[in-house]
C-alpha cells in the first residue's frame, strides 16, 4: 500500500523509510526479548496504512517531518500492540503467516510485549511537538478496548444487527484510522475544521477497510491472508455477510440454528460460505464497503486538489479492491 | 497509609478524597464492563501510596490542585492496570482478598481491563498542565514490562544474585514509585534538581517497599495480605531471603536442590520458611530494606524542614513497619 505514494509527486518515500527504520530500531533495541518478539510481527509486513495516513494528513510544503514521523511510528506501534493483545483474546495461532506470540511464548509474554509497545508509543507522543496527537490516540485505544469487549460479549449472538456490527467495527478499527488522520492534521498545525474533516475521512475509510477485511476472512485462502479462512465465524464473531444471511428468508433459519448452537465447525462454515455466495449476502456487504468508500471520498471534496488529495483518493480506492 | 497525612498540617484530606472520587468515577463510568471490573479491585483497597506521593511531591502553599489530582489518579490507574496484567502473568487467583479478573473472567477480559485503565491514565496525562509527567510515567511502564519479563525469565533460577534481584524489583516496583515522586515535583513546577532528588527518594522508598512486600509474602498469613503466603516461591520467584538462604553453607545445598527441581510444594515452602527464620536470612533481608529506607530519608535532607518533609519521613518509616 505504501508504494502508491512513491508514484506520486509527494516524495514521501524517504520519510516512509525513516518511519520504517525507527519502528525497527524501537522493536529490535532496548529490551531484546520484548522488542524482538514484536519485531518479528512488524517485519512480517502489514500495510503501514496508519503511518501513511498520519504523514499524508500532516503533509505540507517544506515540512519538518520529525514530529509527524514520531506520530506515524507511534500509530504503527499502537496498532501492533493491539494486534498482539487481540491475538490473546481470540486465542489466535497465526498472524501475517507467522505463529502469534501467545501461541509460541504464552499469554503472559504477549501481554507484556503489547504493554511494552504501548509504552514506547506513548513515549513518542509525549514530546513537546507531538503531544497534541495524544488525546486522539488515547480515545482510539479506549474505543478499541470497548470494541473488543463488545466483540467478546456478542460471540454467536444471532440477534445482533447491522447497526451493532458497524458500531463495533468503528470501535475496533475505524477509531484508530480516524485518529491517525486527525493526529497528522493536528500535529501538522491544521485548523480544527480540517482536523475534523480528516477524522471523518478516516472513520469512513476505516469502516470500508474493516468490512473488506471481514469479507477476505470469508473468501480468501490462507496463503493470501496469512491465517485460515473462516476464523471469525469459527470463533463466533458475526460479520456483515452473516448478519445479512440471518435476515434471508430461505436460509436464515438454518444458519440461526448453527449459530445458536455456539459452535461453527469447518463444515458449517463451508455451508454458510456457499449460502453467502449464492444469496446476495457477500455482494451486499461489499456494496456497504463501497458506500463508506464513497463517503470517505466525499470528505475529500473540501480539500484543495493536488497530490495529497490524489494520494488519499488512491488509498480509498485500494481499500475496496485489495486482495489481502 | 493515607490517614497519616490527615494528622499533619497539610490538610490533604479533601484532595485525597477528590482523587478517590475521580478514580471511582473513571472505573465505574463510561464502559460498564471494563470499568466495573477494575472498580472492584480499586474499591477493595490498596494503600493509595502512589497518589499520595504525587500530591506530596507537588505540594506547595495555595495550590491549584487540579493537575496534581489528575496525575495522582493516573498513577493509581497505571498501578492497577499493571496489577491486573501481572495477575495474568502470575496466573494469580486472588488479589486484595478478592478473586482476580483473570480467574473469574478469563485472561482475555483481564488484558482489556488493563489496557483500558492504561488508556484512561494517559488521557489524564495528555492535558496541557499534566503532560510533563508523561515521559516519567512512560519510562516507568517500560521498566515494569522489562522487570516482569526478567521475572519470568529467572523463575527457579538459583544462580541469581542480590544485584539481579535489586535490579528486577527496581524495574517492577521502584520505577513507578520514583516516577510518582518525580512527576508530582515536575507538574508542581519544581526545578530539575528537586525533581531528581524526589525521584531518588522514590527509588529508595520503592526498593524498601518491595523488599518488605516480599518478606510479608514469606511470613504473613493469608487473611492479612489477601493472598496465600509463599505465593512467590511456589511460582518460582526468588526473593531476597531465598537468595540469602542459597548462600548459606548449612542449608544452601538442600534449598538449591528444591529450586533446581523447578517445583516448590507447600511442604517445601514450609521447610524453606523455617530455614529462613532459623538462619539470619529474613533478618538480613529486613536490614536491607532498612538500608534503603535510610537512603530514602537521606534524600530528604536537602528539603526544607516542615510538614511536607515530615509526611515523607512518616511514609518512609511506615514502609518497613507495616504488617500488610
Amino acid at each position: 500500500m505504501t508504494s502508491l505514494v512513491w508514484q506520486q509527486e509527494l516524495n514521501l518515500s524517504p520519510v516512509l523509510q525513516k518511519v520504517e527504520r525507527q519502528i525497527l530500531e524501537i522493536t529490535a533495541g532496548h529490551n531484546k526479548t520484548l522488542g524482538g518478539l514484536a519485531a518479528r510481527i512488524i517485519e512480517a509486513g502489514g500495510k503501514r496504512l496508519r503511518p501513511l495516513l498520519v504523514l499524508l494528513s500532516g503533509w505540507k510544503e517544506q515540512q519538518d517531518w520529525e514530529p509527524l514521523v514520531d506520530v506515524a511510528v507511534a500509530a504503527e506501534l499502537i496498532h501492533t500492540a493491539s494486534l498482539i493483545h487481540d491475538d490473546i483474546i481470540d486465542n489466535a495461532g497465526k498472524r501475517r503467516g507467522l505463529p502469534t506470540i501467545n501461541s509460541t511464548r504464552g499469554n503472559q509474554t504477549a501481554v507484556l510485549a503489547g504493554d511494552y509497545l504501548f509504552a514506547r508509543a506513548f513515549s513518542l507522543l509525549s514530546g513537546r511537538r507531538t503531544w497534541r496527537a495524544l488525546p486522539l490516540m488515547v480515545e482510539a485505544i479506549e474505543a478499541m478496548c470497548e470494541g473488543a469487549i463488545e466483540e467478546m460479549a456478542t460471540l454467536f449472538d444471532h440477534t445482533q444487527t447491522e447497526e451493532d456490527y458497524l458500531s463495533r467495527i468503528y470501535k475496533k478499527t475505524a477509531s484508530l484510522v480516524a485518529a491517525c488522520c486527525g493526529a497528522g492534521a493536528e500535529v501538522g498545525g491544521a485548523p480544527p475544521e480540517v482536523v475534523h474533516a480528516r477524522k471523518e475521512f478516516g472513520r469512513n475509510l476505516g469502516l470500508a477497510f474493516q468490512i473488506v477485511d471481514d469479507l477476505l476472512d470469508f473468501s480468501a485462502d490462507e496463503q493470501t491472508i496469512g491465517k485460515p479462512a473462516g476464523c471469525d465465524l469459527i470463533q463466533g464473531i458475526l460479520t456483515l455477510p452473516v448478519i445479512y444471511l440471518l435476515q434471508n428468508p430461505q436460509c436464515g433459519g438454518s444458519i440461526r440454528e448453527i449459530i445458536a448452537g455456539r459452535r461453527c465447525t469447518p463444515a458449517d462454515f463451508a455451508y454458510i460460505k456457499k449460502a453467502a455466495l449464492e444469496t446476495a449476502a457477500l455482494k451486499r456487504a461489499y456494496m456497504k464497503a463501497r458506500e463508506f468508500q464513497e463517503r470517505a471520498l466525499a470528505c475529500l471534496a473540501s480539500f484543495p486538489p493536488g497530490p495529497v488529495r490524489a494520494a488519499f483518493e488512491r488509498i480509498a480506492e485500494l481499500v475496496t479492491t485489495r486482495k489481502s
